[in-house]
């Protein structure tokens, strides 16, 4: 059994900007005095998260942000690295509630959110908790979301920014973070070949794109679904088919979502599949497979394996659902690859020292853009690669247009 | 020998977009009574696209836009198709400006510009030009910086459509077009293998994706060099090797440019090449390759084949240079793919339509989102290809965030 | 916790084939009347195949081919099946021994061996049985050589056929099994990134290059070692560096060993290694990664993950071993896909039933031609998939040659 | 106009083995006193392999291989450098065969032959030809064929080594040399897209291989016939759709044979084709697609761009044609890349030379490997590319074997 330690030990090996960040500001601390308050899946990799924050100065105050995504070894090695932790894995609403009113409870200075939970809750019901807060950064876009009905209430009190939007976020975290995620989780879960088989991806932005394209990598014909005809013309152009949903059920050995949107594969494809499709979920919730008309659509449910669920249908075929639906990649495997993260991770505390330094309006704002190219300029100085600078000539070149 | 006529047939029967345009549009005739000035480079893609003008009921001048590219045969073909033409295959720029100036003196309604020479020279030099003009379409990134230009000096009078920000143009003309044409141009010129061979891509836009994509393809290991680190680690991410060009011109085999920049190849880059290295350019201008630098520097220089010229350095190796550092799939072979043009040209005649239906201020305008899709939906129809459509609930699933 | 019941029963529903042999000698039995000795990694998959015996017929007896490979829960579900079982996880060679005895005792008529002890331990210390023995079939290349060992001193009894050589099992084995099951275990151990990684493949054979093929499609650098200059020019032709392994060494993030062979990657290359170098090993051996060599070099090792070692080097950097060496996708996740097991045991189905029906001298035999081209239509025909037949024209076409 | 002299410069620049076996036999001249009869389809690079023969001492006879292929100003040049030729581009077949004759008349101690021509001219109608005749290499394999079926007759008086079946040249010429120029052709002949349109490729040997998976890079979604099962499988696999070519002809924009069969494509097929399929044949001969039944099918038929024969259907459909269906790369275009040229005829000229040392009996033989393997070698060193080496303890752990 490996220990907490050893989880966070291994991801901070692979994390090299979180460790450049850090030694870059080893002398001026430039969190002293400020209190972060965290609420995000506690594991290896948000672990690295809050020890550079607490080394850059930071009194940090941790929690999860799902009561079922907190692992409790690391939780506890969190402890022993001078952080205050109020998480614990559990199917239990209140404890999870209780550790984000812990947090706020030491009336934070600047808010890490992974959903909007702490955000929420300190404006809507523990308001002290406002009163030193300078800023919020936000990971995800659902907790955007949900903070942007806030503002439109006109009750956004602190301002925020939506880490998501960076580049250095998006483009490397779906493309080759969901993309490669993913099929590891496939793979691992399933024991099965993916050469010589048809894959149906719902959804060709970013998060798909990556999907179909490791799929090809792994030998696969790929039939792509989507409502955008833009995207649709991408797709094909990319060398993928394109067909709706209800033609793609035929063909499909195994199916993934990633359209952020509900009901994507439900009743009329359940009975078109073939039997034996696999069906999994990449996007954020677990809505994209109609698990509940699956559920009732099934003459007979039963676990195959690990993380497989078996549901016989009425027509006598066998479908098979990975991880229930959810996330597959994180509630069947360990997310992203740990570097993936390290880059998500440095916009976010470049992005906290940013607003510790910086007075703001409340609104929500994208990551300055100084800090996306911060963050590219220090991976590739952590990869010792080095790419060329305008000259003189060619700055005044580009002028000229 | 292949007429004028037979060039664009075979260019029309794979243009299926502007032939869906000429049906749907066959009663209404929405240019009629509309004379359509056109300045662009005249060949057998761009006569299809005067000839669905016309046959949309307009009155369609046209002319060249650089003196060398117009195909004498093409436009002689055209005058049969009731069009005036006022262009001619030439070196002399007097020629080449009497065919704008003619273009102008017919005091067209519309313009659909590639340069912007026609529009230039009518607000600078033929006022009167303008008397009768109510829209412009301009589809080059250049013809919009100088007509942006007339305007930051307060000297545009007529309101311009800038084609090339279109979805359906930029995403595809670069990827696709000028991936498959640089490679045809550089495979037909020189008969040299890619496989196994290193190619070198100056610049990771979407020009550069799409050479290096098909470089990939053809069997080549690819470097990308660039000056912007967010693309930089793109192109890592996406597998490739990065360097700047100094270190990458010791390994390449083939060198091939897409920045939009000047000397981004000089004398540093030409003394450390391999000998028998091949340069082209897959960029606007020919300043990409420093080919005057080269001319200076090299101890001799021969034809070695059609469209392309050694040079022999200092050093003792020979470097090869194709279509004279000129955009090498125009200038060395056909251009883009028949199907990609019909993408532009199809976003063009609906921007011809919609100006001619609304009185807009003198600015600069993007494609409207709604052509952009239409056209998307086109091709989709024209492949036989169908996509899914949002149910209510799912609608309404997008609407609750 | 999933049953071994389970586990057999996902496995069955993805091997067609084996379902397939089932069905079409249902009524004949071929197996009937014979006892089948079989010595093979007990999991699963294997676990299918003797059931698939069991129900063509024979009388099973089953023991394992090492004695850490036997999974306790699939071997208990087996007895329910009929099956005679002597095998049992164990790290104790003489309980693995008594396996291999008991199931001669049996006096079996066929054996199905995975490396040969069955049939060397019945040479040399069991002639009883080789009694009733009308013939083997061996699975691997190590057990076709210790039987052509055997052949070469004159003590061959008993014709032996070598399933490894049919097309149906090496073609597709070692390029999509090799390569996927690879990749899964290395992402599965590590959760690390492989887009925009450097993946050095040791050996350019049919594993070299499914691994490779797999990291390219991952998003890595590929860089390949070879000995054999063919080889070479192929993996450069197919878009991968080649170089010596001591220079690869520098510029490996991942480290996969493919080629039969011992020590290629020892101290020399292990002192140049990047620190955090990954090293695993996909050939039948523990030898390719020396890890002997590591062991005796580096200063200190610590278990960094399960299945990963880390040694820290003389030089104060710090590598990673996964599996100690061993068979990466075996030791440290679930083997080859389960359909590619399908293709393999197959044949293996086909070859007993071949030698139950003939009379062959004690010699190596291939699989004959006819069982690989019937395993071949029979996947087709799984697959749904026709091919195009010769006509009479074009059979006479060819044999005019 | 490019000379035929700098056709043949531009050639040599980049075939690096021809000339460094020149060099290195620059003082042992070993085909000094030898005359050498080639017959080979005369253009810059079969030019070149006269020249190196020439340069190794040779006296060099040459003539065409067919009477169209030869190119005039490469004749007119080869004369120049003291090569005797007798080849001119023509349809008249009695000049084409007085070629032949000439160059037998001059008494060649060896024959390079391509198709076998002079082999059986030599043997069949001028026996004083045979006199001096040490050795025959041939290039091809229907060339191979007629010189078995001599020997099945008791016939061959000569050692002939059978070229095509060196691993230095049908590994690599098929899969990259057509891979490649197959597409150059088509999209220079064209001028259409391939991204985004579906590719059917007959046949997946070596060159459907090539051709399948540079249309796969260029963006194609690519189908593949077949009427071997295990071949089929393969395509499978390798993540494309398999079907019959009577399915397969609905979908497909892009028809590529390469089967070595006859009739692959014709009357069923090509009624049921997409309006504006483009067909072509990358086999050997011009009877893949069945052209006889398609002239006699169509109702119309129209040069519809240089290389492209339109064909109007009875059900009102057009399709095209390329090169008449003969070899697209060879008759609509410059044929093999350079190097790949380079691979063969370094195992050509080594072979020549192999024979002018040995003394043979009447038969086929292979190349020897040691040519092969030495062809590699020098194709690594002129890459600049080294390989590990065996040590002893690696080559005696593989005798342990």
């Amino acid at each position: 059994m490996i220990s907490g330690h050893k989880k966070i030990d291994w991801a901070k090996r692979f994390m090299p900007l979180l460790n450049l960040i850090e030694s870059e500001y080893s002398q001026q601390k430039p969190l002293k005095d400020f209190t972060v308050g965290m609420s995000i899946h506690l594991e290896a990799k948000t672990a690295c998260l809050a020890i550079t924050l607490r080394n850059l100065g930071a009194k940090v105050v941790i929690t999860g942000s799902n009561p079922l995504s907190t692992q409790d070894d690391v939780a506890e090695a969190l402890k022993e690295h001078e952080i205050m932790v109020f998480a614990k894995h559990t199917k239990d609403e209140d404890v999870y509630f209780r550790g984000i009113v812990s947090v706020l409870e030491q009336n934070p200075d600047l808010i890490l959110d992974d959903g909007a939970d702490l955000t929420i809750t300190a404006h809507t019901k523990i308001p002290s908790a406002l009163k030193n807060l300078k800023g919020i950064t936000e990971e995800t876009t659902t907790g955007v979301r949900r903070i942007k009905a806030l503002k439109s209430q006109g009750k956004l009190k602190i301002p925020v920014i939506a880490v998501n939007e960076a580049l250095m976020k998006h483009l490397f975290d779906n493309r080759y973070g969901t993309g490669q995620s993913t099929w590891d989780s496939v793979m691992r879960n399933t024991n099965l070949l993916v050469s010589g088989k048809t894959v149906v991806v719902a959804g060709y932005g970013w998060c798909g794109r990556g999907i179909a394209f490791r799929a090809r990598g792994l030998g696969a014909r790929v039939i792509v679904t989507e409502i955008d005809p833009i995207k649709a013309i991408e797709a094909i152009m990319d060398g993928f088919e394109v067909m709706r949903m209800k033609e793609a059920a035929e063909h499909g050995d195994f199916f993934i979502c990633a359209t952020g949107n509900t009901s994507v594969i439900s009743v009329e494809e359940f009975l078109r599949m073939k039997n034996g499709a696999v069906l999994s979920n990449a996007g954020h919730f677990n809505v994209e497979v109609d698990v509940k008309a699956l559920e009732r659509l099934a003459t007979q449910k039963f676990e195959a394996r690990e993380n497989v669920t078996g549901y016989i249908l009425p027509n006598g075929k066998t479908i098979f659902l990975l991880a229930e639906g959810r996330l597959v990649n994180l509630a069947a495997a360990d997310g992203h690859p740990v570097e993936i993260m390290d880059l998500s991770f440095a916009v976010q505390t470049l992005s906290l020292i940013y607003l510790s330094q910086t007075s703001l309006q409340p609104e929500v704002y994208p990551v300055p853009a100084e800090i996306d190219y911060r963050v590219a300029e220090m991976k590739l100085k952590t990869l010792g690669v080095k790419i060329d600078e305008l000259s003189i000539e060619q700055r005044r070149y580009l002028e000229s247009f």
